[in-house]
């Protein structure tokens, strides 16, 4: 195969965004779309990717680093204009340059590598992707010759009744011969309305040089989409999400509506796993075989292991065992290490702590700046004092301890291995091994008391 | 422009909706549906609204006030009778009048402007508003002469298999010259199987007497949906929640689900904010610029600053200022007023109360009836012991003051500026500024006593 | 009418799937498929039901119980072989043979019956179901006669040009005569590619015998969908989803998002009920009139009374009383038993405990293996303590009584009636009826200490 260089343009400003965000910034299903756009093409296993920046040129660079090579466009003075502006780094050379707008995310590269494909059996000098659009107004209309070559691309302004039926449109996604390209470049001019100079010219010109223009028409016309707006921008997400949910159903994945199954392109989750309806799973997320993840739960860049259950829970940046419960209401907050076999119940938030095989913390409890041991059994309303207005300290408790309802362990402190701590109590001494910790009032009873208050009242 | 009147039908019983609630008043997006219809008629500017009541006439008329004037129908004897009953308020005036159902909330403005219009271009005494159905069956087809005008309304029932191809279809909503309608509304018969007064056949009288009766097709078929059963009120409530997503995507909100998106139509979203899906935003809610609300939030009527973030909260009737944080699982309570970069946490409850700048409750708290200061910390687990069993008493907790884990503060108290109360506190005496204030119980350690439990046990 | 048996053919393995959960067993709607196509049959009052059983035999015979017979089919040798192992328990048998696949769980028994009529009707010997498919592309396609009857089934890879144009497609349900299906069973034979018996060959059969042929086309494509991986056990959760809502809609239920109204296909709902979007009712629950499922609420199994509301809250194997309220973010574990005009509030876990009417459990606490009577004030953080690390013991809560904040009551014990529990308070002992409990520290504020820790510091 020839080389193959690729050309990202993602220099347009997209007022229509109505956003201080630069366009192929703007994330779907979680990524930028201009990165969909170039990990997609790095898939192809091109020997260059330039991605033509100009608006929000430095947040570009700095998003895609080194996946891809830069030239800038200080003017913004039209697509034909923005690929010369990658003279520098590939003019010149033998191959073939894929031309790709860094606002359409969803083209596979799967039919990019078609595309290519086409352009190398047909020998020509330009292949466009073209598209079959059920309402192809407004488009770019793609007229063919006999030889199924392209005979014209027609605007949607100056096209004709008859053309205006033409359902196959121009994406706006090209391949060139790279040396063609750059010389037919020098020969577009900026003689129309907008003052630009046009990318479509430069098929125009090697037609007339006599070269070959070929099409290859994908059947996806929803790949194709460039995202202009945010209504766009919503469609893009939708068909990604599709994508992205049909993937994992084909691959043992039950999701019960796919329609509200948020997942991001990277996640990975094993076979037989549930998601019920409205779960958002983003970033770099890992989810094992034979989970359920109910509705509502949204869980980011975290490990869950096999068999394990998570309710209506939210979870970031944390490590959860297997056969492990979580929720309903529950949160996990960055640097959560659950082990296997653990129960996290309602209301309880964790927070940079580790909890051991067995253990337990059942409801309405806060365990931040932990360790906790294996077997803990920690009750109700129990809260770490790991703050003191200045500072953060750690709290430890060992093994098979239990601690008991609406404790405050004042950190740092240790509970030691089988020890107890009775209910109510504020800890703020280590408590030993096999100990019990007590600190509480003793109760008295004041008999009639309600109703003398009620008498008084 | 001459006068124009408009006569709303909302007199109907609506009994295929199966409801307590009388019809109209069902809510499409949060408001009653003829409110929609009344609010989308006041925008037109016309000279006098008149409502048809007749089934819980009473709720109707308290529901739209001043909005509109209103005709009492007694019996209901048909559409024609019933616009019959605006005589006393609009016989006789010269003007143009619009006859338009309380059932149908998705007849734009825009639309019943372009209605009105082609009624006077056309110098029509009466113009329908039709639409093109790709399924007509059931609808009242219309039949056009070669000039345009309307040559016969035919109902599914009388039309011919030729007719019913007729793919143009009668919306139940008209404009008529005032004079020339309450003129024709006496010569309608009930000579029909139903024994009913039917507003169509003004259309057949005028046309007899050679008046031109015109129509106007709006090319938006769903916007002349008539919400009969729940079917088409889900149907109703559809079409407007794509409708008022649409414009915020529009104006620069990213909405990641538009079709999870429950927007009330009064509700204002500043550009680049962030919904996140499964989000309903109810009431007289402004939400400003830069914010994300994640998913499973439920806000409103109540404002909401720049950059904020609402996790997966319920924010009822407050106020909530810039850079501040909500959540995950956090719920404001009406009149809860928080100010620039507060946190509000997991589990955490707010109920009338306000919270200074910079202060923050971060998990599993209860903060009602309080009067927080600026940079306070309330520790996880606090409680502000409002209710005696009798009366409702304030806790005020003054600037810079720290609130232990697991207080209790028993209103009405007042916590001293920089003051400092020790965790597992139940404080009941107020705490003097900058003073320690504790409640606790000493620790004691039983060693051994674990082993001494389980082996008696 | 003719004695009528079933066939349910349920034996494959379903490796599209990627499931250790065989076929048929995957649920749809909370339901295996295979039960709705039993459930579907069983209200055809037919005389037997035999399911054939293969793969996962045990399991499925497991889930169905008495529902039906079972045949077992050893080798998975084609349809024809998997009805010809029923012959045991109906060949023979005068009557009528209905044939369906467990894997089509949408087919209505309403569509089951108007095939068995049509059957009756034209005097076949068998009746294929048919639909009309916009895309009949892989579809076994119905070729009739002009007298209707049924003249060819022709596969899609033996389909002329002409042939693949008709948009009839076999669905793979059929009824015959049960003496002519057995005798026709005999001379299927397993000559083609696959080394298979077909069931489609009984047809063939059949109409050389010069028997007569009918097909039922329904004009309910959705219905016949057949799931054979997981993105169509989506699609068909989508369809049996919206057919469930459409019920409930149209007697009398608002639903404001029907596609995201999670609804198993036993719930009972009363009119004027209101269910927000993404709600989830799962399993055998009854919810009365009048009553608000709010958003995000999940509701299993439970009875939940009229004119209450239910507030994004869990409630599981419990029941709710009338005017009560849930919520937000509350949840119910199983055997709860609220009475009405109850409040349970925010971050509040019950479990297997009982409250009176009017009683009030309204922040973060957690009440379980308790007896609330009525009326009962439940201060906020209050933990029944009702487990010691080895057993779980009760707690009682006589009418009338006011707990306050964050009090524990240590289980066994019982707070008697009209009885004060003082705020922070550690009960260990029974309170007796009037009395004021209380077990608290005596405050003490340690003037200036909060500069003097800051200077050390």
């Amino acid at each position: 195969m020839t080389n193959t260089y690729a050309v990202v343009l993602a220099a347009g400003q997209g007022t229509r965004m109505k956003s201080k965000l630069y366009k192929v910034l703007h994330p779907v299903c979680g990524m930028p779309m201009v990165e969909h756009v170039t990990n997609n093409v790095a898939q192809l296993g091109v020997e260059k990717i330039v991605t033509i920046v100009g608006h929000g040129a430095e947040k570009v660079q700095e998003q895609l680093g080194s996946k891809s090579e830069y030239a800038l466009q200080e003017e913004q003075l039209g697509t034909a204009h923005a690929v010369q502006q990658a003279a520098s780094l590939i003019e010149g050379l033998p191959g073939t340059t894929l031309v790709v707008c860094g606002d359409t995310p969803l083209i596979r590269p799967e039919t990019m590598e078609a595309l290519l494909s086409h352009h190398a059996e047909t020998n020509a000098k330009a292949t466009i992707l073209t598209a079959i659009a059920d309402n192809p107004a407004g488009y770019g209309r793609i007229l063919r010759d006999e030889a199924g070559s392209v005979s014209k691309i027609v605007e949607q302004k100056d096209a004709s009744a008859e053309e205006q039926k033409v359902k196959e449109i121009n994406t706006g996604t090209y391949c060139f011969d790279n040396q063609a390209l750059f010389e037919a470049l020098k020969l577009v001019s900026n003689n129309n309305a907008q003052g630009e100079y046009y990318l479509p010219d430069v098929i125009e010109i090697l037609q007339k040089q006599g070269e070959t223009v070929a099409a290859y028409a994908t059947d996806s016309f929803d790949e194709t989409l460039g995202v202009n707006d945010r209504v766009a921008l919503s469609e893009a997400e939708r068909i990604m999400r599709a994508r992205i949910a049909e993937k994992h159903m084909r691959a043992g994945v039950t999701i019960i509506d796919p329609a509200t199954a948020y997942i991001s392109a990277e996640a990975e989750i094993g076979a037989d796993t549930v998601l019920q309806p409205n779960v958002i799973i983003e970033g770099n997320t890992k989810i094992g075989e034979d989970c359920l993840v109910s509705s509502n739960s949204h869980i980011e860049n975290s490990i869950i292991g096999d068999r394990t259950v998570i309710r209506s829970s939210h979870v970031y940046d944390s490590t959860v065992g297997n056969d492990t419960a979580v929720g309903p209401f529950a949160h996990l907050r960055p640097q959560s290490q659950l082990g296997d076999e653990v129960k996290i119940g309602n209301f309880v938030e964790v927070k940079k702590s580790a909890l051991g095989n067995g253990s337990k913390v059942s409801h309405l409890s806060y365990i931040g700046d932990a360790n906790v041991g294996t077997n803990v059994n920690i009750g109700c309303g129990t809260i770490t004092v790991n703050y003191d207005g200045k500072n953060k300290f750690l709290t430890t408790i060992e093994d098979d301890s239990f601690i008991g309802c609406n404790s405050n362990l004042i950190a740092p402190v240790t509970i030691g291995k089988g020890s107890y701590v009775a209910a109510g109590s504020t800890i703020s001494k280590n408590v030993p091994s096999d100990a019990l910790a007590i600190a509480r009032a003793r109760q008295e009873n004041k008999e009639g008391y309600v109703n003398k208050l009620n008498s008084r009242k």
